[in-house]
């Protein structure tokens, strides 16, 4: 059965030659997989990159995220790195390492992954190399590229006294999904499982397969933004670096975060994008208000302080299982 | 004691904040770390890219590995196959995962190990972003760039019989350290053993910290090179991509391969640049024939076929030990 066919039988390089043909191409390539090196297009002589790593028990759980899923979030969330510099995403490599009996057709759905996150997300990025190695523990490193098309980056220090501040995408839902994992997706001793995640439907989405807003990136650039970052840590922690850089404080409208503003502000893993603008900036894409950029430090709540720390739920999390 | 400091109980950001201003500075870097990207200067609208790990257990031993020396190595690699492209190695980002319990003083010396390669080896290249994470396998993702200033890239496809077949760097330098520290740098069990390895002297550096031949990447698309890759595999393994990605055969003079031709066909890990030249060139900077591009398939010496299968001395290695 070819479905059991593993990394370890067959070899890295005929692994490669069933991953890349699922890869997605992408149009900025001058030199594609198969040298020592690629080649990619910078049209304005120069390139935005990012790098992030997802590993096996800090980052996901195998019961919960099929590799599908793991092959869309490390593309999504890098991809969302990229954007939150006002760039478009031009291209991805991904050195990926796995244990030696992992089936090729893992390897397989993870490309696939990969290819629909880049079409559904931002067309026209893919990917352009890679490395394939074993590890105990299963790492994904991507490392995205992006262009600016002759803008300046938008950066994390911009923010200023007055601005609006704004974000594209869910606030908190992807915390949701992990809480519901954490909470129904496991079996009677606590341990990750699979059908009892599986059940939980689409109300996981949001943490296992996130659908950031990445063309939102570019049209916050456009539309003026004065800064701009990816939200992973959460929107209360991540708006603090925005406003220390920055030299200010954000304070957030709880009517402006939803049912719950303490999931709002403190859920991580969202990959929205948090962005400031001008005051009375007809706000780009999907960015709705939530808040206003204020003198002072740190983030407030409706003009109180509101604390920052964040939020880590994999803490102390026992690599040994799921 | 500062020493014993380790990743878990300062936490990644202080963790960052010692580690940043001990790498290299990249004359390319428009902006450096900090943001959710960096962006780096690529002047003639390309660059190229790279990436490539390295695991604890199937490429490195921490009894017989420093820190400094994996910084040095995970640099000093993919530069090489930067280089290999013809290249000048601009910017790197390294993805590094470790165990929680890894002091922050093997962080910095594995920053000075990347430092000074970048230094010694491609004055100029330094680091523009990283990213640090928690592993049970130590782990380094490094993903390297560079620019053609102009040029085409020298892929593995342009070789054309009756060219030169030359090499610069070492052959079998590698694979004799590896040899060294599997014979005598282990203890009476066979377990990778420091002191003894330490005991070994210099004649183990060429496995555990090579100095690749990186300007004579450049200086081979100057000098009119038809085909180049890096020799990661072993000179007859690599010499046969070659060949087989040309539509030729490569036929080494074992007169020209040294003491011990074997080892030099074989042995893998030196990093050293194959290129090949149109018959009559003056070979620039280090390189020096060792062989001729005929018509045929494969790999000869001294017109004989060659078995080319290469070189493995990890595998089966268990990642418990080292």
């Amino acid at each position: 059965m070819t479905d059991a066919v593993t990394l370890s039988e067959i070899g890295e390089s005929a692994a490669l030659a069933r991953i890349f043909p699922r890869l997605p191409e992408a149009k900025a390539t001058l030199l594609g997989p198969g040298d020592d090196a690629a080649v990619v297009a910078a049209p304005d002589g120069r390139f935005v990159v990012t790098t992030d790593m997802m590993i096996h028990g800090p980052d996901f759980r195998l019961a919960w995220s099929s590799p599908f899923d793991l092959g869309w979030k490390a593309a999504a969330s890098n991809l969302s790195d990229v954007a939150a510099m006002g760039a478009v995403p031009s291209a991805l490599v991904l050195a990926l390492a796995v244990p030696a009996e992992t089936p090729v057709s893992f390897l397989e759905r993870v490309a696939d992954g990969m290819r629909e996150a880049c079409a559904e997300l931002s067309a026209g990025c893919g990917v352009v190399g890679g490395d394939l190695s074993v590890s105990a523990a299963m790492t994904f490193a991507v490392t995205a590229f992006g262009d600016l098309e002759g803008r300046m980056p938008v950066l994390r220090s911009g923010a200023r006294v007055g601005d609006t501040v704004a974000v594209s995408g869910a606030l908190g839902a992807a915390a949701e999904g992990l809480r519901l994992l954490f909470e129904h997706g496991v079996d009677e001793r606590g341990e990750p499982d699979a059908a009892r995640a599986s059940a939980l439907g689409d109300r996981t989405a949001a943490q296992l397969r996130p659908r950031p807003p990445i063309a939102d990136g570019r049209l916050a650039a456009l539309g003026g933004a004065t800064a701009m970052l990816d939200l992973s840590d959460g929107l209360a922690k991540d708006a603090a670096r925005v406003a220390a850089a920055s030299g200010v404080a954000i304070d957030f409208a709880s009517a402006a975060l939803g049912d719950d503003p303490e999931l709002a502000l403190g859920g991580g893993e969202d990959h929205s994008l948090f962005a400031t603008f001008p005051a009375g900036t007809a706000l780009p894409g999907g960015f709705r208000a939530i808040g206003t950029v204020v003198e002072g430090s740190g983030v407030l709540l409706d003009g109180a302080p509101h604390d920052a720390s964040g939020w880590d739920p994999y803490t102390g999390w026992s690599g040994a299982r799921g």
